[in-house]
């Protein structure tokens, strides 16, 4: 191998929640570990994520009056996922669920809000918040402890490829040192060699149009996206080409909460996500009707959406806005929420039939008394209550690319496999950048928790690479 | 490039029906062609197939008074393949469609009965079904036009991998001669020289056990093929390795008109695909009703029986039995369909509730008196008529894999596209092998029309490779 200035035990391409739980558990099992990171900020998409994590049977649901297990966790996943999840994979991530939220709080010193929710297409309330509502709360955690353990994240570090020995084993990166996105000529190429193994942890491709749109022609430069730039399928491509097995490409998740009044993930999606579809309504304003449970999973309320041809009208009245506290102040001096004195003003301003807003919401209404929605068999929470309390808030809803499913196959050791199935020598993997965990569809917030057990998973491993392949 | 025994201008991998247009067309373009059969026996799974070409705008929907539009038939395609298929490729089949089905009858002498069916999720009767319905008729007539031409057809002959140029160009492809799928050790490894391309036409996966359930875990052993055991992923694979773009390879299709009271296809396809689905009912023993429109596409289908948890039943009465005229001495004699002489005994054999059964028959007769299915948006056919004619004849229905929609990415020059979605230089691929064309889900005789139309191209741009190229 030409030009290696550097060796390593195991290096870690993307500093994202896999990555950066990669390095703390490659370098706590004694590992020389280097993070190498494309951008010139850490963290990635995981940064400006909204810092949910899914967990079964944690102390908070316990505190909270809960009651969850890792086989329901298991079971909602697989449904979300339309089955074609990899079992194996998805039981896993429910399994160690808490054990990883646990570790989050325990060993990184992660806060969480005191607060459970419930997302779409989970069974019960298991979803927590990182202080801030924002992931870079958990990011900086596992910054500070790299930098306690004397890791290096190196920024501005690009991969070009993988350094295979003569017997196909991944023993190094080339890669563009002082990377550029603004600048393709800028920095210069290096060899980096790893000792024991490669862990790749580069997330997604939402914001690579022409790989995401080759496999879902719907998702045209028309579609916006919640993620950064910077989420391309280069280093998935390059594994790719190394021969690792393709998953699930074409899955490609929108997420249902967005505005298209305003550009990426935005200040909507709070009130959508933790407001609307727990206690309000999705309305068709050709319609004025409801038509679609607001508290499926992303794929069904997207896929509702989009069939509707139209942005959609999410509807909530003061209740829950007050009473689940978030500070919607930029989402309402953007206009991208709205508030409206009654039914009747909102109809006006979104063009829809008043008479049958006005049912819509009756029906409703009835369900919540009920406790049992018979039109869309949307769950009916506990601390639900009819929308009677003006004023009432509205969003636009329309979905925006989000979250790739697809990725390189990997086995219960985090090892990327080959075409026949087979451990590709070196190489491991974790996190967005893999298929299989979420089939069809990802739950909300399940992935935090996939990147903290399989990064830490990929990591310990990669600490043992030549032990666990021999 | 050693121990070259032999060159050619264009290499056919493939002997289906896309491979054998692919060389029909290479060699009248002028190019010295040969095609490589790893079987010992000609055809593949398009011989076994039941030879349904659809096509719009023919003659034969003319004279049987059926209007049909190439820009209805992509419709069709686009809303079955929910949206993800390639536009323009979906396009390129529909619109050329009848062009390819002119071509087997004028230039190779194909005989189509001289009937136009209406198959699921088709708007309109635009299937036509090969003399003797198979798709040995038309491989018959192919490898006749291909003596005619001088082309050879080499059997048993294995691709083990593609051979480039330093440049990266697909100059060859290393073989083994004399393969044995009961004995790997047979034949000797020979490399052949392509002078200007190579043309992969090696069909689907739907045998290949581990490949098809690393992309859908649902498909294990316990389920079924209609195909032959050869239909495996190797060639696929190879093409991968080679950079080739993987699309859509979780998307697999499995038919919906098999029995699980026979091995593969089998003899009771014909009975659920020509008479149950255009004019009988499917209905859920357990419940006695129907659950499904018979003509939905193939994934609607089948996802609605898998939904059920259990074989469904197919009904249809003597009438169309009678009236399409088809033999099904062979499916009777094996039980896989059977004979009824009232509903009640019908009920009885099956464990059906009765009266359940006897009030859903009333209600489907009700929508065919009304020319309306006002329960699940059955097109009543113009020659349909209520169930009440007996005998009953019925059949039980489990979905078995029959088709992979996915497989490598192709431009509308029917070359192999790469991870960047720039064309492989010296490949093109046609047929089962390529992804993209059908999206989630392809409609019933869109395969055999597709295998000709860009069989047909990849055959003619293959013979003139590098100019197209340059």
């Amino acid at each position: 191998m030409k030009d290696v200035k550097n060796a390593y035990d195991v290096i870690v391409v993307g500093s994202g929640f896999a990555g950066l739980a990669a390095a703390i558990e490659a370098r706590e099992a004694g590992a020389r570990v280097v993070v190498l990171e494309k951008m010139k900020a850490v963290g990635g998409n995981s940064a400006i994520s909204d810092g949910g994590v899914a967990a079964a049977g944690t102390d908070l649901q316990e505190k909270h009056g809960f009651k969850d297990s890792p086989e329901l966790m298991y079971r909602d996943m697989m449904k979300a996922g339309l089955g074609i999840n990899h079992p194996r994979l998805a039981r896993e991530v429910a399994e160690r669920s808490n054990e990883a939220f646990r570790w989050s709080v325990d060993h990184l010193g992660v806060e969480y809000m005191d607060r459970v929710d419930h997302f779409g297409g989970h069974s019960v309330h298991r979803c927590y918040t990182a202080a801030g509502r924002t992931g870079a709360t958990i990011i900086k955690k596992q910054v500070e402890k790299l930098k306690e353990l004397g890791v290096e994240i190196r920024l501005g570090v690009y991969l070009k490829t993988f350094v295979q020995d003569p017997d196909g084993r991944v023993c190094g990166v080339e890669v563009r040192e002082g990377y550029d996105y603004r600048d393709p000529e800028a920095g210069v190429d290096e060899v980096l060699r790893a000792r024991k193994a490669v862990v790749l942890a580069t997330g997604g491709f939402g914001s690579d149009l022409p790989f995401r749109s080759v496999q879902d022609p719907r998702l045209t430069a028309q579609v916006d996206t919640t993620n950064k730039p910077f989420a391309t399928a280069q280093a998935l491509k390059e594994a790719l080409r190394l021969g690792a097995a393709p998953i699930h490409l074409s899955h490609i998740q929108l997420g249902p909460w967005t505005s298209p009044d305003e550009r990426g993930f935005g200040d909507g999606p709070v009130f959508a996500d933790y407001i609307v579809f727990l206690y309000g309504i999705i309305v068709d304003p050709a319609t004025g009707r409801r038509f679609v449970n607001e508290l499926g999973d992303r794929k069904a309320v997207s896929d509702a959406i989009l069939a509707a041809g139209h942005p959609c009208i999410g509807i909530a009245d003061e209740a829950p806005v007050k009473a689940q506290g978030w500070d919607l102040s930029r989402a309402l001096d953007k206009g991208v929420v709205r508030k409206f004195g009654d039914l009747k003003e909102l109809a006006a301003a979104y063009g829809v039939p008043a008479d049958e807003l006005t049912a819509a919401v009756e029906i409703f209404n009835g369900c919540v008394v009920k406790g049992k929605d018979e039109e869309f068999g949307k769950p009916i929470l506990p601390d639900a209550a009819p929308l009677a309390r003006p004023p009432y808030y509205t969003m636009r809803l329309w979905p925006k690319v989000h979250y790739t499913m697809g990725g390189v196959g990997i086995d219960i050791n985090a090892r990327v496999i080959d075409l026949d199935l087979k451990p590709i020598p070196g190489l491991f993997a974790a996190g967005e950048v893999t298929g299989g965990i979420h089939g069809a569809c990802r739950l909300g917030s399940c992935a935090i928790t996939e990147c903290l057990v399989f990064g830490r998973i990929a990591g310990k491993n990669a600490a043992v690479s030549s032990e666990l392949q021999a």
